[in-house]
């Protein structure tokens, strides 16, 4: 069991409630991760699912929860032959911190009929960087978990050359060696930097809504994130993130909703 | 008050229950429009929220309802300044059809920030085409509602010309005069055929999983509908729709998986 898996355990209670701990290690800078705690809703509904495997989730983020015991409470709404439908809600107290829609079905390993290429092109992975180590007082502790490699102009604004667009790109695999499966998926939706600090924008960028589709079971080895961005207005942005495997296949899809950070 | 207005209403009994009923004329081929459907879920959860517009939208599509009367279940989550998140159930009898968490929030009318132009190119309305009149014993009233347009490479498939990949577009209206609004846009993000239909396959495609987000408040006239998709695998399918309205803005996108038709 990798430490991954042992932070997004999902243990039995009844039917409907599974007792998990919420890791700190996957702290952003004080809040915990998203992909971390959709991963840990994910493991729960999963459990109960005669299904094996999350096709769609949709999440509303409400608030943030502390790193420590926390619940999630399933309701099933559906199960059929095809696919299950799942209500799923993240506990701390007596306080829902995530609500989720999650469609659980069993993909099989086939061949697509149809598929686009990926939207964006990507330089070898020996030419792309890695983010700098956080400084320890920003409590950045999920940088540590997860190893990325990006394509150099899509963090240009760490140095203050944004690419001034909302795009985000990189190569991404768990710290410690683990084959992608997913919840690692889930993590890997919501793990690049906001799309905006692309086009200027900065500060800690609150998802509202993130709805993924994982499309195929990934074959190991490293991702591709694919991050782009249609609009910001009004203090919204959207952020789009495609996921390919190694083996050059569309495996996941997610689009967030998210406020612009104050700065 | 149009007869689209009338045929969403939603009558308020209790802060958490209205009122509905499913008008026959939104039928395509047996089951109701899902976009039609979120549409009359929508005129409640705005009804009851402090805030004007339903800005991210996930609907888990259960079972087809029938037209008629019918309830939709609000239960508040969390309201705050900027947002109100939501959970609306359709129910009718004991049994619930469609499942969605909805966020509102008051949008402005200003400028964006940062804009991308439209995924495709669209020829004039006037070079555009018009889908034949449905058999009557098709039980396609849906299309009495709505005005379209379609680019005519992405309705080839009518002649047994598909394009071969998943596409669709075509400008948008209520037959009945009417500017759109957010309602009209909910109606629109699921109006077009489904674009598998485009790379080969046919029949109903049920959705399992819609999430759209209004992007801002559409000028008068036409919409322009975008649709796209990326991969078609184990008889799961991705549709994209953007909206653009008559500006030139883009005012809604959504995603939905689906099925393929065993048609």
């Amino acid at each position: 069991m990798t430490k991954f898996d042992e932070a997004t355990q999902a243990i039995r209670v009844d039917e409907s409630t599974y007792d998990v701990c919420l890791d700190p290690g996957y702290s952003i800078g004080g809040p915990l991760n998203g992909g971390y705690l959709m991963a840990v809703i994910l493991r729960a509904v999963v459990d109960a699912s005669p299904h094996e495997h999350p096709v769609t989730t949709s999440a509303q983020f409400l608030r943030a929860p502390q790193a420590g015991p926390a619940r999630v409470r399933l309701e099933q709404i559906k199960t059929g032959r095809t696919a299950t439908m799942t209500r799923a809600t993240l506990i701390q107290g007596d306080t829902s911190f995530i609500e989720t829609l999650v469609t659980t079905a069993t993909l099989a390993e086939v061949a697509p009929d149809w598929t686009d290429g990926p939207s964006a092109a990507m330089p070898p992975v020996e030419d792309c960087v890695k983010l700098p180590d956080p400084k320890p007082e920003s409590n950045m502790t999920f940088n540590a978990q997860i190893d990325m490699a990006f394509d150099p102009p899509t963090i240009g604004w760490l140095d203050g050359n944004p690419t001034g667009r909302p795009e985000g790109r990189a190569y991404f695999r768990m710290a410690e060696p683990q084959d992608p499966d997913p919840y690692v998926l889930a993590l890997a939706v919501d793990a690049l930097p906001p799309v905006v600090f692309s086009a200027g924008a900065r500060g800690w960028a609150p998802t509202v809504d993130l709805t993924w589709h994982l499309r195929a079971l990934p074959a190991p080895g490293w991702l591709t994130l694919l991050g782009s961005g249609r609009m910001i207005s009004d203090g919204w942005f959207d952020e789009e993130v495609e996921v390919w495997d190694s083996a050059g296949r569309l495996v996941a899809q997610s689009r967030q909703l998210a406020r612009v950070g104050r700065g």
